[in-house]
């Protein structure tokens, strides 16, 4: 039997985005650019995608600018609107949890001048609003929180963030990563005064290499990268069609309110289990995201754990996939103790999982504590 | 019939590349930063394709980096080599024929205060050697010299231009982007002294969205972004593998000097026909990439040529795809008069083309001539 319960880092293909894929790897393989029947057929595929992105947002097709990925969307976001924001102010907030993508963009600026405000969580991973609200002021040019948290699944409350750097009367443009929370929770950034927020593909069930930025209409960033004038010169280089393609595909077989609901049943089932194991912590707060379960095994190292599970056929993972190796600073930021962080493992979901893969995954970790334990 | 000459705008997916890319979506969907089984499943199929790329620029499998296609790597050469050598000196030095993305990179530099020099060619598209040699001195930490140009194909001498640059004792790091040349003729950049080398897969009957940089050993770059570490750093962000694997595929499938020599047959007997024909010049130089063939209708206007060519179902550009509509400043520069410019045509082969396809493009010419000429 095979677990697969890493969809955070990422998760396979869904049969509607390989169909889309293929078709246009087959039929609809033109340059978007070109001027020829073959380029606006595949020109016509580029805004029927960006159409479904932009409705999956409940945004305006315009909104929306097509990227290589999260990673890519963030530093775009980021690095965009610090720029082109500059003269404004210096000042830039972020969290102290956010994915590497934007921490590190961060941490760019701040070599470059900038000054970063970092907000701390507290030990769920929840946002101190208060923080946050002292921190802005006149000379706060971005905001940029994610929608959920990629280790925890703790959710932030985006529209009160919102409304709270408005209520400051900052120029300040707000940012939300939104890779983690896209298709499994409603994201509504217009509605909720957000002007920039990244989502992904292959987090949904769609192909790697291919993401997206809403970029709410009148909000101006800075390009990252130059070159022909693709994406209304925001994001330029030939469009990755197929990708693009697959993730249209991915994004029209979601079901975000169903499988929300589907999903919180297996997971509160699955937490209930797993309280009634001894050594078993629950480090994700009661509210999270019910796709994502951060737990700790007392006294077992994550990586131990982890490849023992593997060797069962259960696939999980050690904090993020991104921070291959490293002590997780997300949960140090929450203030989790060592022996706590050291031993904690994320079971991430996917509406494609079954329960018996979460029995699997529970009697894998019984199975570990009484192996690893002897040793 | 279709004839499709648009292959330097892209080309469609091989029937290798299209197998790795399906085994991936199907087998190999992990991450490859993930620690558990499946991680390490794609984190060797990354490396297999690393080694491709390496193996067919005779480079290691440490001097490639992914890429999401040319335009990332070229921003990624042009702008990480020149903030990465800043201290060294002002001076970069590109030539005024390169792809937008390449050009626009220069711009910006230029803007933050970076001495662009920019070397003309010939009405060919062949580099004044001697006004780079003239430009480069002490100061200088940067040349970006595309290896085929994408409008002509003019094939700039790279190895002459590394030679000149090292004689002059400068610090310069020598880029080259070869996009229109990866695949198509023998390229050995370590072997030359090139330090950053961009190439692209759809160019070459692989997927969009993926490319490569190849950054010899000890040369220092900076990111263009920031993130979880991937790619040694420097371009962070989940690998897009099933178009890497799709890459690799259409790279096994090349047989660069195989084609090229088929491909020189096909072009000479093509610009033969063609200079039967009154009215026709051809812009391209005579020992032009055999891939690409710029020519010019007399007094046809290069769009009206290319919607009637794309009602017959021929599929051809003019000028680069990547500047939709606009006067091509690459003949410009080349010094050819406004004429010549306004009904220039750019037919470009691959190595699946057929005599076929090139005779019912001569037809469509022919029926273009007397009938839009008539109207």
């Amino acid at each position: 039997m095979i677990a697969y319960l890493d969809n955070s880092a990422t998760t396979k293909m869904c049969s509607q985005a390989k169909e889309k894929m293929l078709e246009a790897i087959e039929n609809n393989w033109g340059n978007p650019s070109s001027l020829h029947e073959k380029g606006i057929e595949a020109d016509m595929l580029l805004l029927s995608a960006r159409r479904t992105v932009a409705k999956a947002l409940s945004a305006d097709e315009k909104e929306i600018v097509f990227t290589s990925g999260g990673t890519e969307g963030n530093n775009l976001a980021v690095f965009g609107a610090a720029y082109a924001n500059k003269r404004k102010g210096n000042r830039v907030i972020t969290s102290a949890v956010e994915h590497p993508s934007v921490k590190k963009a961060f941490e760019r600026l701040q070599d470059e001048g900038f000054e970063v405000i970092y907000i701390g969580t507290d030990s769920f991973g929840h946002l101190d609003i208060n923080g946050l609200e002292n921190a802005v002021n006149e000379k706060t040019v971005l905001v940029s929180i994610m929608a959920v948290n990629n280790e925890v699944g703790a959710i932030q409350p985006i529209e009160e963030i919102s409304k709270i750097v408005k209520r400051k009367n900052s120029p300040a443009l707000i940012h939300v990563d939104a890779v983690q929370a896209f298709g499994k929770i409603p994201l509504t950034p217009k509605k909720w005064g957000i002007d920039l927020m990244t989502v992904s593909s292959h987090k949904i069930h769609g192909p790697k290499g291919v993401g997206a930025l809403f970029i709410r209409k009148g909000t101006k960033i800075r390009a990252v990268t130059v070159g022909g004038g693709q994406e209304n010169d925001i994001r330029p280089g030939t469009e990755p069609m197929p990708a693009i393609a697959g993730f249209m595909g991915a994004v029209e077989a979601l079901n975000v309110k169903a499988s929300l609901s589907e999903l919180s049943c297996l997971r509160d089932n699955f937490i209930g289990r797993l309280k009634n194991i001894d050594g078993v912590k629950i480090n994700s707060p009661a509210n999270a995201l019910p796709y994502i379960v951060n737990l700790s095994l007392e006294g077992l190292r994550s990586e131990t754990v982890l490849n023992f599970l593997s060797d069962m056929g259960i696939y999980i993972s050690s904090g993020s996939a991104c921070a291959k190796g490293h002590k997780s600073y997300v949960l140090t930021a929450m203030g989790l103790d060592d022996r706590t962080i050291d031993s904690s493992l994320r079971v991430s979901l996917s509406r494609f999982t079954t329960q018996q893969e979460l029995d699997y995954f529970i009697e894998g970790i019984e199975k570990a504590m009484k192996v690893i334990m002897k040793r």
